[in-house]
């Protein structure tokens, strides 16, 4: 078996155990090091309403950390993004979502385990298909309260967590 | 459908997608802060072989990952251990095991992530049935060929990489 | 000569050099690892204003980081405090304060360099006679407007900082 | 008064207060994250023989951290190294030295606190005249017995929490 699994498979198996997935929030790194912009996506959902993200999937069967990472990015960055994946594989944040409603990190889905890294993207940047754009913020615009409120919830927690840990507080 | 699965159900899922666990590794902490030992679990394998590991397992669906250290610690030292249970979920290591040989981080079963944590032990520990003992080392003894040696290759390496972190480096 | 200096060498030397610090965040944590509550510091300045503040002080020549936190606990929490002092030195954020005026980080003394630390506290705490009382807050409450506006800025980042590594966010 | 101090001034200051230090291990860091290389400064001691350490040096008065890395890692590897500083300055470790002996992180002259970070150099590294030569060495060769005998210990200690840091344990 690969590591591929038919959307049967992948329903049971959501309901069985916890399921492993990374976060990664692009970011353009000035020159001394400083954050300079967090790059979002932004999709138009089914109903037509305005949808940010984080750059996050699943990790799959026999693929490493830094695979799965890499091949989220350039899903949703495209192939000239440039990412620099982390030298070192301890997250800036660990998310867990539950199917319970009720917590912040919820997915109505499955239980989820998410590893969150700050990816410096160095490249030019183009989505693909289904993501409408990638939109560049700069820290200050990030956490205001209307781009907070495009992104889910965990997300939103995930975004100020990678922030404070970049030393942006706001 | 409850956090349990079946062994059939287990095995199945086992080779589909990656399964998360938690490392524990208990520690003795002295006033100062300074840990004084770190606790590892000594069986005695089928083959009557010495084996060592620290304390490990698998995070259940539904289950935290605070629930599932606090679940395999008390399975490992007992109900009267008082582990103290991380106030960050940032671990301090990322381990990453392969069904496929060659890596230190082996395992014959299944592709399995484990986030590793340093858990100070200020109770008394007793270990249950299958496992003899739990044996206290100083940083320098845990670090000897010999107990390394007693070590999957995995635990030695999440054992080095927990002393570095808490500055007891040989 | 001894680690204490007159004051007017610690004047001439701020003018040279970064003065070393220590910011600690005092914790209530849970059975289960959770930040329940985090102490500040509330003082009335000589103006009759309200103030609060992190445990914070500068690290005396030959004297470890531990000891300058644990000296510096125990002069603003008592005897009884029994903080738990880190096992890893590794801090959750670090300060930087400029008597330049203009960044978050002011300091018009000197240019200091603060390593901060949560510091979960297990005891009784007993503000010595210039505190006039600590007072412990749900992290919700911590970061309301109220409690952020009597909070020097650095000390309101670093809070911040703390809850966001703690997976507190708001 | 300048951000250079005269050698009187920076002899008294230093047995009056701890200095603040960063140590730099410059790494090159492969297309996925992983580590190739690591790079020691080699030098000549005045007794002709062979020392090696890492990026080390002070910080001046009124000088951010990321200032100081980057004139330290400029000093050592020259203009053309592209160092990627750091986005977080939360180091991987922080080295206390004391000027009393018997610990491995001793340093007759000063008690000294050093912030040390791994920075990927993308780079052409083309030291100045007082350093013979910086080598390259894989995490593998970094550790051998030879070189780590030629690393001041405390060095030693930082390097050996640097690949423990970035999973390159052996």
């Amino acid at each position: 078996m690969g590591p591929w699994l038919s959307p049967e498979d992948l329903d049971l198996v959501r309901r069985k155990v916890p399921m492993l997935y990374i976060d990664a929030l692009p970011a353009r790194i000035g020159e001394r090091g400083e954050v300079e912009a967090v790059g979002l996506l932004l999709r138009a959902t089914a109903e037509g309403r305005i949808s940010r993200a984080m750059v996050s999937g699943r990790v799959l069967y026999h693929e490493t950390i830094r695979e799965a990472l890499e091949r989220h990015l350039e899903k949703d960055l495209g192939p000239m993004a440039l990412p620099q994946l982390p030298s070192s594989l301890v997250p800036y944040s660990v998310g867990e979502y539950f199917p319970t409603p009720g917590s912040p990190f919820h997915d109505p889905r499955q239980h989820a385990v998410s590893l969150a890294y700050v990816v410096p993207v160095a490249g030019d940047c183009q989505p693909s298909n289904d993501t409408l754009e990638l939109t560049w913020l700069t820290p200050a615009e990030a956490v205001t309260p209307e781009i907070l409120g495009d992104l889910g919830d965990g997300h939103a927690i995930l975004l100020k967590q990678a922030l404070a840990h970049l030393g942006k507080v706001f």
